[in-house]
């Protein structure tokens, strides 16, 4: 015999959104990566970066040391953290906010990806260098494959993040960045987290 | 007979979103309003505010004055636009990267609601004055009655909205502010905007 109740029921708890996973958050203000070369460039031959601060993510570290970004507007966004360890590459991750002070349109790129990266002049106390490095950093996750595992995400390579309270949002388009030596963490840009009000250490949710 | 296919059909589509409501953007930059005691005291004895451009709500302006806005850490956010005419109080509304810059925790209020505004002080080129004036702006929707009706939206307050594109997401707590002199137009602060990468006249979606 055939149970209506149960049938409607079934759908719509298939249907209906299942408990989200929590995620902790990194906000990350506007920062840069250098190269080797170009650190030689900015702070003079064979420049070794001072710890200022350990990052979340083993090995990484927020530099001593800062630079000034100038754009085709001829302002500068002055007192930009470098984060190290040196990198391949030189590259300024930048909120919209930032981009419009500057006049740059930068593209969404995942790090280390600088296809159509906008040029802006890195200024160091040694010296100066013009680089196409301005990209908006993609919404991103990190996570041990393990833990991807844990949460029921193989295979996705992004999810949606859903954020409460009264200037709450839903994200879409959050890649997954998945590596043995990271811990589970969210990195929004500053218009990402100031629009939903968010600071580091809070929790998201990644909704199913 | 049940059909339970039939059944099945009808209750996912009953669950499923809904074709959304196309609603033109308009971004608010950081703004202020003044009454007529706050334009005396910056501007001058009965000053009368000139218009600069008309809003695309009818009535309202930006006017050519422009004032500066200081806070705690006494950082100014400069040339801040004055909107006309001039209400029955005095408001800054900033987005959350103004207010961290300036060292304020402005609530999130409709406009004209100041329960809880954080200290600031207007300068402008014939005085000062410093008030309880800061506000970040709920999202909100301006909207006729009729078209409240149209959309289907009667007797809800708040609603969401999609935004599409790599950097898209869905606002939560968007406001509806309903008087039969507006045009149909969503107003998010440069946070939001640049979070979900929206200008002037981009196109979002209320969800149903």
């Amino acid at each position: 015999m055939l149970d209506i109740d149960r049938i409607v029921a079934e759908v719509v708890d298939k249907l209906a959104p299942k408990p989200g996973l929590a995620v902790p958050v990194g906000v990350s203000a506007r920062h840069c990566h250098l190269n080797q070369e170009g650190l030689d460039a900015l702070f003079g031959p064979d420049y070794e970066l001072n710890v200022y601060r350990e990052l979340y993510q083993p090995g990484a570290f927020a530099a001593e040391e800062m630079i000034s970004v100038v754009g085709p507007r001829l302002r500068a966004v002055e007192r930009v953290r470098i984060l190290g360890p040196t990198r391949g590459y030189n590259q300024v991750e930048l909120a919209r906010t930032d981009a419009i002070y500057l006049g740059v349109q930068p593209p969404v790129r995942d790090s280390g990806d600088l296809a159509g990266a906008n040029a802006v002049t890195f200024i160091g106390p040694k010296g100066s260098i013009t680089v196409n490095a301005a990209i908006r950093a993609a919404r991103h996750i990190h996570m041990a494959s393990a833990e991807v595992a844990r949460m029921g995400l193989v295979g996705k390579d992004r999810v949606r993040v859903y954020v409460g309270g009264e200037k709450g949002l839903t994200f879409e388009n959050v890649r997954l960045k998945i590596d043995e030596s990271y811990l589970t963490e969210i990195h929004l840009d500053t218009d990402d987290a100031n629009a939903a009000e968010l600071a580091c250490g809070d929790t998201v949710t990644i909704l199913p």
